[in-house]
């Protein structure tokens, strides 16, 4: 199987979510194999009151940081894959600006991929989170 | 002190979030001190590919059923409190349709508030959330 | 299959951990299908610094009533079951005396088990556990 | 304030929990400030059938580093500080052997202290925990 790109994997998520947006509000910086950033566009709608990016922004951040790495691994067929279980820590509120999700693969098996997390703004770390997901693929057509 | 209503919690948070959305996409639709009920209208948007509510909305959901007992139980100035840890196990697909959050408060402490969220659609459990949260009041003016 | 009873199971899991004590130091109460409870009997062996028990003590008692939960759901030759993912929320120090865990199976499907834990010394609320079991069943003979 | 190093945290622990067992189960190979690395010695009383170290014996390995890392980082005054949550990944069996435990300071706040711990059996990650710890200090005398 040939992996995909991070340009790849970028353009199948931002295409799978057109109706939630209709610019992108994130890019993947890196990919390659075990490892993906991604950064996400600081928005204005995204804070919450007192200036800080939101709790459920930083966890979606993860949530599509770690499908990104479980897309990389397996290849676009295992987009049907779905989260089992995720957990995060947070640690301090994010500056306003970018936030930047570095997520690493802990466990491929057949049934599930597990990944960390690390979510940091400005140089800081910010929050980290532990993704679980359950593998689906595709049939091949 | 003298708590919160639902309709006042639910008018503060919609107020709190405008800037997200025009239309309130959530009500809450009891609160009685140790448990508030939550109802998130489905929305198009928030539909993940395969047609099913997608982990973030759901963990948003969940975080914001958490925030709603912690202001029902503390009044709205615990406002500035903020999520500290966050974990979820998702159990099965919801249905297209409005999820509701039931939030149960396990402890209240001097410095942080715990919350056990049940994620249920169409009658049938979806996911279950333990959340934490670090009690923040802002000063009385 | 006939489910086993709350007695059955006591035995089995003191068997299959014989070497680890020669006395037992739990015993399962009730036993429902869906709902286990499990009684932790003090031991002075078990205290940490300061009279309290132990988090490591709490957290093998969830660990135990969720697996409980699933031999009598499905039958002692689901004993090789594996836990996957423990989430434990510690809420306040339990009192010197027995540990009761409640455990309820919160979904069951063909790979995973999921169960919530409510952990509890002389009727207070003191932990709170959501543990994952991933499914493996002995060969029948 | 001096750090205690990783001989002293080793005795003092071992010191704290003489009750549990009179020779001592762990050692403390390296303990930096940020960083802690503990050896669990393998012991035929803590394997679960099937001969793996059963999920508990890991749970308590992974509580103790995290411990060891607010030891090492407040000096041990910070002894009386308390689990608060804890979360595990169970990624693989061990093998039968020893286990170890590399233990991460990823916030130290006033109020908590947040770990991430990494456990390995024969150079191959079988967990990955993060664990939180409210910090309680001794009063000086």
């Amino acid at each position: 199987m040939v992996q995909p790109s991070a340009r790849e994997i970028e353009q199948f998520i931002h295409d799978a979510f057109t109706s939630a947006s209709s610019e992108p509000n994130f890019a993947i910086e890196e990919a390659d194999g075990e490892r993906v950033r991604v950064r996400f566009f600081a928005r204005p709608s995204q804070l919450r009151p007192g200036g800080t990016i939101s709790g459920p922004v930083q966890m979606a951040a993860a949530d599509l940081a770690a499908w990104a790495v479980v897309l990389q691994k397996l290849g676009l067929h295992a987009a049907p894959s779905v989260t089992s279980n995720f957990n995060m820590s947070f640690l301090s509120r994010p500056s306003p600006g970018d936030l930047l999700a570095d997520s690493e693969l802990l466990k491929l098996g057949k049934r599930q991929a597990v990944c960390a997390v690390r979510i940091s703004s400005n140089g800081a770390l910010v929050a980290h989170a532990t993704v679980t997901y359950a593998i689906v693929l595709h049939p091949p057509t």
